[in-house]
């Protein structure tokens, strides 16, 4: 397992386990779009390469935030409940952009309901995403 | 300016701001530590080497994020409104970090304060990051 932390610092151990930006691209499909699959992340409009995907993939399933299950091409990636625990982190960064970039595409339903009602949103998003990742058989 | 954008997706943007975790090491020294120089930057427990810390620096003005003023040995460096505004997503973060690794030290009160009472907390600390990094002649 990973032992050459840089710090014990709480942000730190965040990052170094997140790695970097595309592998929080991940985590974002996973959490928000629905994907599954190598291919279905593979075809982001961010266009991630295919070797930094890999890699990334690993990285995510060896920290314990990504569950790998099936083989080949029935491979399917899942978030693990310390995956799913990342939304409000995903939340705050994606309220921060629509508060800075006027080109984000945000729904104004979701920063409403963000604004007047975070819990409530976070209990919602959380109960559906451990319906979709964390149920058995699913795969 | 940046207009080589991966996406216009909201998780995306944030992500290339910040670039990778050097920048959010360097915004959490402006945020939590009171570091205001590249010496007090180079010398944080990460470790950052100096070409990365030179540029992460750079990418962080140029994004809007901190402000740089005085030259020479009198640089100081600050966070903008934009770059104060990133709090919730450390303080997010720290929880998550919190919650999942036995082994970085948070305050219990921080924990505390941050699940009993969020708005209150970050209302605090943003107004004493606005007094310190936004005052006028603090450098």
């Amino acid at each position: 397992r990973r032992t050459d932390r840089r710090s014990d610092c709480p942000v730190n151990f965040a990052l170094q386990l997140l790695g970097d930006s595309w592998s929080l691209l991940v985590i974002r499909d996973l959490m928000f779009k629905g994907k599954r699959t190598y291919a279905e992340f593979a075809g982001s409009e961010e266009r991630i390469s295919t070797n930094i995907l890999a890699d990334r993939l690993r990285s995510l399933v060896r920290a314990g935030l990504v569950r790998r299950e099936g083989r080949g091409r029935g491979t399917r990636y899942s978030l693990t409940e310390k995956g799913v625990d990342l939304l409000p982190v995903l939340v705050e960064m994606i309220l921060w952009s629509a508060r800075h970039d006027p080109r984000t595409a945000t729904p104004a339903e979701f920063i409403d309901q963000a604004t007047n009602d975070r819990e409530g949103l976070l209990a919602h998003l959380r109960d559906e995403l451990m319906a979709s990742h964390l149920e058995r058989g699913a795969v």
